[in-house]
């Protein structure tokens, strides 16, 4: 067995109490994010559209709320652009993206200057404006319903206007810091990584 | 392709409209629970403890909220028992769930009359009380921070208060209604989903 265990105190109250604490929170945030690789899972584009101009992040923290009525919500980073657009339009769409969208969930990922919906996928607009992803495994249109803040990040709730779904493809995933897909239950993770890596 | 798509109102409203917009409320809810299944990803077990009784449900809905300080959330049907425990006792554990744990899985989200706990795993119990799945993929001790209610579900913020985590083992998924384990990318899902079918 090789469970790893580190006592994790709020981060912000062991840089309050000096140096040395200031290192075992630097550890504890090294650890969450370790940790938190193991809990990723499918990918996400986010988008939005404000005064004509679209915008949009990868995300995976993103999932279902309640059935009835229809929400979903999303958890997304207070300092980007997207988060600005998606407060005063309260308009955001969903994207589930499917394995053939590796280097479109890397675009979102990344602020590169370049307009990350310009890589040859399809889009269309849906009826709140925001873009959709025309072969996305999924869309979730939504109008939004209530935004919480909690510290880095707000939860946004959606409340769903529109899905569209395929009923074709495998839904991406981000598991251990790697794109993959879902495969068969006794496939060894190591050994398909291997798999992977020698293709 | 075979996207297909759905207009989706508010199913009280359709139903609060009369009989033919009921039963298109019905169909929105169908449409919902469908594309959902393309949303679902790793398998968790949360677990917590009131007055030395152990309680705990099976939940995809889960996703990490902010690293500083590190938070997760939860979102948990109001009208269980593991609700109701939580609410009272205010602490929770996360553990994210490996292939191994499928019928684990499957017996916590049960409700069969039997404990749950009793299937031969081995259980620790976390600094807060909560019970903690010895071989979990990763582990977040939690104590509540914030409940926010919506409708039929609670979203449920932890305050973490210890990891522990795997460097081996494979995530267990919920995708499309199956559990599954990660593949390479290039694994197509149909094909991985008749291998396992003629194990």
């Amino acid at each position: 067995m090789s469970a790893q265990s580190t006592w994790m105190p709020r981060p912000e109250m062991a840089m309050a109490a000096g140096p040395s604490s200031y290192l075992r929170a630097e550890e504890a945030l090294a650890t969450f994010r370790n940790a938190m690789r193991r809990l990723a899972g499918h990918v996400h584009v986010v988008t939005t559209c404000l005064n004509g101009e679209r915008g949009g992040l990868t995300a995976t923290a993103v999932c279902s709320l309640t059935a009835q009525p229809p929400r979903i919500l999303a958890c997304i980073n207070l300092s980007g652009r997207s988060y600005r657009m998606i407060a005063e339009s309260r308009v955001m769409a969903v994207n589930v993206l499917g394995t053939e969208h590796e280097a479109l969930a890397r675009r979102f990922a990344t602020a590169s200057g370049a307009d990350p919906f310009d890589g040859g996928e399809r889009w269309t607009q849906a009826a709140t404006g925001a873009p959709l992803l025309e072969l996305a495994q999924a869309s979730f249109d939504c109008t939004v319903d209530q935004m919480l803040m909690t510290g880095t990040h707000a939860i946004v709730i959606g409340e769903i206007r529109h899905i569209s779904h395929r009923d074709t493809g495998t839904p991406l995933l981000y598991v251990n810091g790697e794109f993959r897909g879902a495969g068969p239950l006794d496939l060894p993770f190591a050994a398909s990584a291997s798999e992977q890596a020698s293709r």
